[in-house]
């Protein structure tokens, strides 16, 4: 039904994907591309972001690609062009690498988004902006399910920025009619992820460490409660947030039905994959910007979208590991 | 009484004050020579920022004057070393400059602010840092007097980048124990304001055409209200938040006991010199970042630290304009 929603709305469009080559971009730009959209991506490709040029293999020759910095702004005067939807997903998501160099992920995060907002204010003022932000804004949840309203303590640098970068979405929207939506992602998983190094999160590591037959690591007691979303639910929900009007300038959680411990995630990862794990203390550096239980309530989204996940958790792990098990060269060997 | 608090506590002390040569930061440096204290003015003197060599006439002899940019990182990280305290007022206030050169007000309010906590963090943890922030993160004030739990919804890129850099402070505060104190002052007038071009804020104009015996124009109404902050009150007040321990990770608002609209300030003002106003319409550039009535409630800051306001707003007015009666050729020949 949902699908039925988005059917046609994006075919022909013209349609700009920022970090088109990470991981969910990949996956909205294949998305996409089969809705009959016509995409151009826009990556930097910096080392060690989860840009992967294998990532949009199924679609190379029908998109249009455009390696370039966001803080290259002439290039992106002309990008942003004649597109009806600006999809912003590039940026930094390592929490640890916020802490370590404060000053990149300012300029991958806020001068890229400060760019882009510009470049749409003075070039195409009628696009139509989706950004993707994270949960981590947040801090330290005080009540749980987390709803928009809860107040912004980021822990980390990384936090800080995305909310700074949130908020120039929604100024411009208010203050020039620059069409955006906000959309929080908690804990997203799937395939095209960056499972290489640590810089995508646990699930990625997890991943990895199942694929290598290694001993996955938990921090602290493993009862840390968290919400999944599968990269496809998310994918979904980024196409129903943009052609929805009454979602322009406002700001939305994602989630899912159904929250897990750590401990319940890999107790349905067990029955899928054969993995071993052990609960470790928390190393010095991540006990700093944890943020003990997270879930987020997703009904404001639901209501004004009909957005509902479709993927659980145990399907969500069985493509995933199945995708990676295909493709070890291109993401964890 | 609140003299005495201070009295002798910063004598002998190592202090850095960044943007010291601008309109508050000129005013602290040479309050805390006269408290003994060792000064050190760090000062970009970029063109149009406020910073005035003039301002520090009386205190030049016996202050260290460093000319830096805080964009650049290995001069910063010797600046901070040894410092007692850091009075980081270095910034943009011009919130048109901000719309205007969004990427500018990031680069000066947020990417000096990070390298300023992180140098700390590196070469002088120790430090105790106060960040004068601003009233303009709260935006359009939903409820009045605005306490320091008002939602922060800036109305321009200025807003933004004040809140952002409000939130590294307390991050590397809560996180490796920099001790950072944050203010959020509101109008602050007095001697050693730019007053010749329009990037400090309406009051500092409102002296100009008073001086040279232009007509005052209001926007709007007049009835907007405000609340109107001396330097030396909001001088003493960064002092004590310094040297309150209770006072290190918190916000605070500065704020007067009595507001006025703006049609009640030119009547003081007229009351002391003879002045003329016209009420005239917003420019559209000047309504988009209009915040309406704002006064803020600062009894936080008092019960903390005993604060308390001591020039009233005609007392203030009159030793303004006998200042810049005597420097016209400094301020807005």
């Amino acid at each position: 039904m949902l699908d039925n929603t988005l059917s046609n709305q994006y075919a022909g469009k013209n349609v700009l994907i920022t970090g088109g080559m990470g991981f969910i971009g990949s996956n909205l730009a294949i998305r996409l591309s089969k809705e009959g959209a016509k995409v151009t991506i826009l990556d930097s490709l910096l080392a060690n972001f989860g840009g992967n040029i294998f990532n949009i293999k199924p679609i190379e020759s029908i998109v249009k690609i455009n390696i370039s910095d966001m803080r290259d702004i002439p290039s992106l005067q002309i990008l942003v062009q004649n597109q009806d939807y600006i999809f912003h997903l590039a940026g930094q998501v390592s929490h640890g690498d916020s802490m370590r160099d404060p000053e990149q992920d300012l300029a991958v995060n806020c001068v890229s988004t400060i760019n882009l907002v510009e470049a749409c204010r003075q070039f195409n003022p009628n696009a139509r902006l989706v950004y993707t932000s994270t949960r981590q804004v947040y801090g330290v949840p005080k009540t749980l399910p987390v709803t928009e309203e809860h107040a912004a303590l980021p822990v980390d640098v990384n936090g800080i920025n995305k909310l700074a970068a949130e908020y120039y979405h929604l100024l411009y929207d208010r203050t020039y009619g620059l069409r955006s939506v906000v959309l929080r992602l908690t804990n997203t998983y799937g395939p095209r992820q960056q499972i290489r190094n640590n810089r995508q999160g646990f699930i990625g590591i997890f991943f990895r460490q199942a694929l290598r037959n290694e001993i996955i690591k938990i921090f602290g007691t493993g009862n840390q409660l968290r919400d999944f979303n599968y990269v496809d639910d998310v994918v979904e929900a980024i196409l129903l947030s943009a052609i929805t009007e009454n979602c322009y300038g406002k700001i939305f959680n994602l989630g899912a039905p159904q929250n897990y411990s750590l401990l319940q995630f890999l107790d349905i990862f067990k029955d899928i994959f054969n993995i071993n794990y052990e609960i470790i203390p928390f190393p010095e550096d991540k006990k700093i910007i944890d943020i003990g239980d997270y879930y987020g309530d997703y009904s404001r989204f639901t209501e004004m979208t009909g957005w509902q996940t479709k993927i659980d958790l145990a399907e969500g792990i069985e493509k995933t590991i199945n995708f990676y098990k295909k493709h070890q060269q291109e993401y964890w060997a």
